[in-house]
């Protein structure tokens, strides 16, 4: 099979997620996958390093789109904004694949490892933005805690987004639930 | 040796935690930590289910008590402002251990699995508040919005707390850190 097999990447993605939603994550192997797709496992592992990171391999990209989109905004936006923006900004390719987020949210949540997986690349994520944060002179704990409640307001509209009919954008209830923290936190006691 | 050993559980702690900073988790076995604690092997398994659990053993403990004192604060007590104080009426258990949470903040942080496993109690944590926010009437999404905000304010905090001088109480940190929050939140663009 050639080198440049076209769409390879999407067919083996396909594939794999069919079979982790049809019969779970750890029964399905590499050689079931290359199978569905109609391909070799050498083509497999020239685009993941195992059947883990087809799950996992756009958040790479995601970060560095988000840090890129941080640093890019003028000083006077503030960080909890920034962050959202910048959140927002990168919603836009997963927009595009809205039925793919749903069946790997599914999978996900069907497997402790996986669950575990994901939260520490959050966490990565997380982490990454709040040195952007303070590249761009927003100073301690500013910069942890905009970059820590940015992903939870995104962790919990990508939930809300995922399990909601398809009305809204992503980039429209990452907004949402952004002026939902900020009533929340401005709130008389 | 006898059913109750004073102390045992203690001292258990105490054995594991110090084999886990000398020579790193993966390399430590039960063995050598009843060793050390001049203990047996039975009673340490009557303790912990296993050697990852001397870690996370106190925290189903913190989540009922983080539980139980939302469910009980006065119904004009803002979401976020709920979720503060009950995770600052847990942390005084924290407060006194000091010392044993830096060390275990040492030994998760070499190595990623255990990383993963306290993203995960953590995450476990910010869905029961949210589920005991919603207990007190808070709808949705301010009871996620505000449980995973709060959690990302304990999570900084812990973190300072930790890595600073003993000067102030972790709950005195929390309190610093929410207030930057509200202030990053309510920053004008």
């Amino acid at each position: 099979m050639g080198r440049w097999e076209p769409g390879a990447r999407e067919r083996l993605e396909r594939a794999a997620l069919d079979l982790y939603v049809e019969r779970g994550f750890e029964q399905t192997t590499v050689a079931e996958i290359t199978n569905r797709a109609g391909l070799t496992e050498r083509t497999f592992f020239r685009h993941f390093a195992d059947k883990r990171e087809v799950l996992f391999s756009g958040q790479a990209e995601m970060l560095e789109s988000c840090v890129n989109a941080i640093v890019g905004t003028p000083e006077a936006v503030a960080p909890l904004d920034a962050v959202a923006e910048a959140l927002q900004a990168v919603s836009a390719r997963l927009e595009e694949r809205r039925e793919r987020s749903q069946r790997r949210q599914t999978v996900i949540a069907a497997n402790a490892a996986l669950q575990e997986r994901e939260l520490l690349k959050l966490a990565s994520l997380a982490s990454a933005i709040a040195d952007a944060l303070r590249r761009r002179g927003v100073t301690e704990p500013t910069a942890s805690l905009s970059a820590e409640a940015g992903l939870a307001v995104f962790k919990v509209a990508y939930e809300r987004w995922i399990g909601e009919p398809a009305v809204r954008t992503l980039a429209d209830v990452i907004q949402d639930s952004l002026d939902h923290l900020k009533a929340a936190t401005a709130a008389e006691r």
